[in-house]
């Protein structure tokens, strides 16, 4: 991963876990359920940026390098664990 | 919400903030990109399990005594709010 | 569910189908691979407008009606559904 | 997409446009809406099914031949529809 996308995915998930306790604050606070989900769900779609910037650096930068260096069995993992987490998106 | 939804609720919270911090962790340590994917799509898939807790809290309390109560009104709202809520699953 | 939700959705399921269709058609044509993803997606994306539509319809009659009947048994079984049905988009 | 794939996605779409005929024929026949929701959500799983498998092949043939053949523009092209349709995912 690149250090721009690093700093930006710590910068953000800060963020994310700062969001979380404002969250258990509307619960301690007795606040509206479906504000309460609204937030979490909020929070989720953050988290999903993440993972975007994340997995596009590592695109540009890890599997690129492993397709190029022909390392047929390190190519192979790397493509797999690319569909695997793909495949997670849809279960999550 | 009831009392127990809540206190689990906070209880589920406060660890998905701990597990956003050691995903931090994970990336000022420089780990594998996918293994960050992956602890992120963890906590997501945790965070769903709360709003999944709190919105079957919310339809028997809240939703059931609003409908019980006919109140036309506060009963539209609610149904509409619930829609939303499952509309947004599909976004996030 | 109501008349106008359920010819709405049958019209719509129809346009599903023959988007469906269309996409076979496309892989015969050995078209590219991420123009027929993006399809796919589409018509995911149509399909979760349908369930929502139906989810909304159920919500305002059938559990609306089971709530105030105030049947214990049966309203339980129905608010269990929805929370059913609202973890299944977390995971498909 | 290699030959495999693209038979077997076209044989699973084909079942997925069988399904969704299947779900017209229950809201014909009024049906629970519950158990109609429950189908669409099947199919809209079996549908990622065929998207997954299609990207597997996509990455592994295309992206993999575009990046060993190291034309920039043409990779950069490819890694970005990838992290595209990874964002998809996460909003429909």
């Amino acid at each position: 991963m690149d250090e721009k996308t690093r700093s930006d995915a710590i910068h953000r998930l800060k963020s994310a876990a700062g969001h979380i306790n404002g969250i258990i604050k509307m619960l301690e606070d007795d606040r509206y359920c479906i504000d309460v989900i609204k937030q979490i769900q909020a929070t989720q779609t953050a988290l999903s940026r993440v993972s975007e910037s994340i997995l596009d650096s590592h695109l540009r930068t890890c599997v690129t390098t492993a397709i190029q260096d022909s390392d047929a069995d390190e190519r192979e993992r790397m493509l797999t664990e690319i569909t695997e987490v793909f495949r997670y998106t849809h279960k999550s």
